[in-house]
């Protein structure tokens, strides 16, 4: 039976609006039980949020997230306003027994997302943190395939997320050229360092360097980071190399991996998703090479999209994905992975990263 | 002002779905005037239409497509049921008056769509056809830099559409391998018979041969056309080349074109539809080649769907964009390109080939 | 045992010196029973005659090539000279029971190339003719996938043969602008109907466009062709595709085919010549695509090259691939492919093309 | 005027052929004023020498590399055995003047290499070590591009140099699994780091991580490393990331590389030696993204082998250039780069970084 779920959004700009889209799509993608209903949006003016509601078609809007988050029509809540915000309304939702999408990073510390690790552990509710790339059917399948063995123990994985809005020094200071949660560190490397401990595993130490490029722009000065990388030693054994950048000429969408293992490779590139490149080190040597595989209705969550293999997912549908494992949390009460502690877990190797970029020394991971 | 309007969509299947889906979300994405409700859904059976309005989330169902079409909540019709129906649908519905966006291809013949033409302009009601592919950022951007004359004048066109869902001749025979409209040339030319109109213009005159691959199949004999190619010669003087099968091994979106004018190039393949290649005869030879641009807020359409370039779109944002016409078609009660007369300019196009293939010889489009 | 060969070479130009090159190299990399000895090059002046001979390491140099013919000490000849010239020196040296390696295309025209096959045939002389871009290692491997049935029965070839050094309006005429068998349909076309010819087998009928994009260009008329295309009827049932440029803006060396079976499908480019894709209809469809195998050890002639695979052959490496088999054509005194009747079998499918454009109607290839 | 020079090459395997080809070659290529003439070759035993003397057309041949160093007809010499050997040939030659092109790595140690630098500088004789894939036509336009400042200031690199030829853990041990300089950080790190050093200058500071991966193989223990990776600093501020393997299933030649600038971006990867992609961050927005350049005339090195952009250069053809540069170095007495000292240069990287594995700290290069 499907069943009516409030939903109220805390954000109304790049990704408040990406999830209410996903919530309007969702049901009809996937058919879901739970049907999302759009209660109320939340942004920081009257006048943006009523702005907000008409576009997205909210039933209501507020310039107040105590509002959205005690209105008793809004039954679980997608936190898409910047880091600064995501604990005290995590909290006070999950205070309330209301399930919480977080956007990435959890928090804008270590210690906020500490904090809502253990509210939500106490308070017993759903969570679920927004890392959405990780969620194409291409990378769900690389997951799947190491997961089952398919390419052996795994020895290597470099992985990187490369952007380069920032890459002109001409650009000028804005929001994201201050605050280390939303530097390179903060804000891109949470997605791909998901992304290596959901592929791999845990990270056991690491050791990195992380700078400034542009330290002046019009504007101002810039007090957060612009790239940054770290080499490290997995749990299992793997080694590793990861970089991330928002000074990257050329890079649009750069979170790529490649993975060896000890009887094959697998190689992804974000700019090109819908194909996945596998190598398998058996059968004849002359036909043998990287297969460049098109997701399709053989891999996980793209049939709901389309029928026919080749003809692609996007940005959006990721969302949409994310929104179907929310609706999930929400009717099970179960945290759905990757939860809060999940994006706990990826700001504790960030934090490792920024200690050791300062001491220049390997760190442990599980000393943060 | 933002207004709902009532929909039906006849269909549940593959395209029903992608359009319900695209009535759900396209009022988040574009923050369009008028807003669609999910009226009613029509499919063959009562159990079935039952299952499609719980899944996508209409409102009431019918196995009565004239229920449908009749039902004054119903303002605007969307025929997603399989080409034979077509134009008994789009009549009934355009003499209500009621706007109507019809699947490719339009009709089962030549004649249906002419029929479907006429009514339309007779009764003046908006009109449009379900070609999705030249709806990506991508391929809409090649057609503005054609237009614009970024590559001057165009001497070459090169299209394809090539898939391979039943490229193994032991796939069982299906609806799909008897009636002309459901063999290659009546299911997928259209979509690059379309784009090659679009991107170059008229065609003047063709040479065609098309055939069927595998005659017999596990479960009876093959009536229609396994693949076919058209030599043609263009209005504006441009020479091409097209080509359309469902056995091309391999291939699974081969929508792909590359078109060379006196000053420059584009190359496009819907496997990667988030890419388009451009290059440009100027500037230093040693860094001058093949650009491949990954699409983003620069490109058309894009921006509503994600703020970061090389994000990508995928198949369900181009029904997303036709929904977005389609609801200005009927805000503005005017048909929205491609109308039913480009339709059916695609199915001239089409038995101009069928007749060369059997006459082998070249025949003037303009004699269809 | 070793020995020693003497060459001539008529003409020290772009090929000339590909061969000279490929002559000195030949013997070390393919470590060949008979050596070559660069006796003497011919030119059409004495100076340059005289510059080839120091810069590629001639004995001898002269600017008449019956002298190079009827020289002793020249045991074979290579004709690197234009096509108008081919006739006359390869009777003269067959006349004397010398092998004879000719550029392509075999002669200025049909009958020169008739008359060559004839002149061969009588002398009973090796002869060969050269098609260089065949000799890859990742062509002559899908000659071979396809001769093994690997990919099934072949139904569709598409080949190119696309360069861009005319594209530009701009450029003067020259003298590859004037003379039917320096058009496109004569230089470049060969190349990709030996191609076709070898990967496919022999051509039935064909209907082709040819014409002439630019038709005055900066110092002159242009009185030959720029592009040219023709659909094709192999006589094995397969159809085909090609299509032949000088002016594809963007293309450097589009030699590129594409060729579908019953069981599989083969893609290759030129401007990537260290690359083959193969795609085979079987196993896992999550792990199913095109393969991108580079080209190593395991492929025909790439060993002698280098040991590690995906390192790498080039043009020049082409060019001795075909010295080492002009070198066992002499030893052997057997024609080795392709020999001139191969080339004569290239001139007449471009006969009958150039026929069928003039006349707008399919021809058998059998009638030219 | 063109004068012959006498070349005597120690080892006639892998790398011993390639010169051999490539000092046939050369001369016919590049147009040079010394002419190779192949005196002698010498190799483990008598019989393998003397099979290399025939297959590559020595004149003589030995199985002392001392009669080969003092032959008087042998005017310079080639050092293409293992790294064990190049220490003592090369003091031989050196001391009686003659130039020396060394194969890479310079020496079997860091001191090996010291040694041969102060023994070329105290007898100062031309030098060079054979730093192949640096020379591609793509890699040198890397070079030149940088140094005209075309991507701004370099602020990343990332390089790898990958290959899978032991990624089997079945492959049996051999001589390449036991010793340090056969390992991958001696065998296969030394050719990125060259471009690293080249590309963008020399390393400031490291840190490394080094290890075996499969430490066991069928026939014996395996004593050096399968693979390892370093960060780095540049002495110009760049941050930079290596990797290097020869376990790393799929990749076959992959020496690939990534440079970010201020102003514009390069990759590369020697798979497809003949394309190199730019970035350049001006223009219109919706024409931006990597050009995909293929190698031509307009390329340094390039014409020499071929008229025609995109016809591509191989393996063997940067062994020819390397050739020409040495046969430079010969006439003119001076060391041509990489000389001895570069090699040295890169030997210094490679020991700081086991230096740091093994420490596990960050390390100058310049106290190496
Ligand atoms: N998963 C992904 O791909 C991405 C995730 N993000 C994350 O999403 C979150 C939001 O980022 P964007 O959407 O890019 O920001 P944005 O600037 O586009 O939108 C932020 C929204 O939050 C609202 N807001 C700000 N402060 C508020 C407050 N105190 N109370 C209520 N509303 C408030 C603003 O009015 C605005 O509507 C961040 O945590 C960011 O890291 C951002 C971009 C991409
Ligand atoms: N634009 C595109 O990319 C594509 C377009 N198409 C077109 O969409 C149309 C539908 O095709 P699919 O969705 O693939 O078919 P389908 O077989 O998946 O679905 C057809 C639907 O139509 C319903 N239907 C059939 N006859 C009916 C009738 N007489 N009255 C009411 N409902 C009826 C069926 O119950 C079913 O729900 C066709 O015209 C086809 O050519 C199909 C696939 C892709
Ligand atoms: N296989 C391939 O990839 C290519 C083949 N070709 C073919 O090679 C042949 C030569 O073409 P290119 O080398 O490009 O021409 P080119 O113009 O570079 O050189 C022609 C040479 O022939 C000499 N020559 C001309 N007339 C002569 C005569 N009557 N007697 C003696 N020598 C004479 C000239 O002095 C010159 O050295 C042509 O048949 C052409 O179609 C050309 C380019 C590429
Ligand atoms: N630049 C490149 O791409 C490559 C460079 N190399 C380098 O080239 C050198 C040779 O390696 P390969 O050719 O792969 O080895 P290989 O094993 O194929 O050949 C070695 C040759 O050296 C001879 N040799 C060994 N010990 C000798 C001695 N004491 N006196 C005289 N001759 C002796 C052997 O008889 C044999 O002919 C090494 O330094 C290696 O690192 C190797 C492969 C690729």
């Amino acid at each position: 039976m499907v069943a009516k779920v409030g939903i109220g959004i805390v954000g109304g700009g790049y990704m408040g609006k990406a999830h209410a889209v996903a919530m309007s799509a969702v049901g009809a993608v996937f058919n879901t039980n739970l049907r999302p209903s759009l209660e109320m949006v939340c942004a920081t003016s009257k006048a943006s949020a009523e702005r907000y509601r008409v576009a997205y078609g909210f039933h209501r809007a507020t310039h107040d997230w105590r509002v959205l988050v005690n209105d008793p029509s809004v039954e679980a809540v997608v936190i898409a306003s910047p880091q600064e915000t995501h604990l005290e309304i995590a909290e006070a939702a999950m205070r309330l027994g209301k399930p919480v999408l977080c956007e990435k990073p959890l928090g804008a510390s270590i210690e906020d997302g500490a904090r809502m690790v253990e509210l939500a552990e106490t308070h017993g509710v759903a969570n679920m943190v927004g890392f959405n790339y990780i969620r194409t059917p291409a990378s769900q399948f690389a997951r799947k395939l190491i997961a089952d063995g398919e390419i052996g123990d795994v020895t290597w994985f470099r992985g990187e997320h490369t952007e380069d809005f920032l890459a002109d020094p001409e650009t000028p200071a804005n929001w994201r050229t201050t605050g280390q949660a939303n530097g390179t560190m903060g804000d891109l490397a949470p997605h791909m360092v998901n992304a290596a401990l959901a592929l791999i595993g845990p990270i056991d130490r690491l050791i990195a360097e992380v700078e400034t490029v542009h330290s002046t722009r019009p504007g101002g000065d810039v007090t957060n980071d612009d790239h940054g990388q770290f080499m490290c030693r997995f749990e299992n054994g793997a080694m590793g190399q990861l970089y991330f950048s928002r000074v990257a000429h050329g890079r649009k969408m750069g979170y790529a991996y490649e993975i060896t293992g000890t009887k094959g490779a697998i190689r992804f590139d974000q700019e090109d998703q819908n194909a996945i490149w596998v190598y398998r080190s058996h059968g004849d040597e002359a036909t043998r090479g990287f297969v460049k595989v098109l997701t399709g209705p053989a891999h996980p969550d793209y049939l709901p999209f389309c029928q026919g293999p080749g003809h692609g997912t996007g940005y959006q549908d990721q969302i949409i994905i994310e929104a179907r494992d929310f609706l999930l949390a929400i009717e099970t009460g179960q945290p759905v992975w990757p939860t809060f502690r999940d994006g706990h877990d990826v700001n504790r190797v960030i934090a490792a990263a920024m200690q050791s970029s300062r001491d220049k020394m390997w760190k442990n991971v599980s000393h943060f």
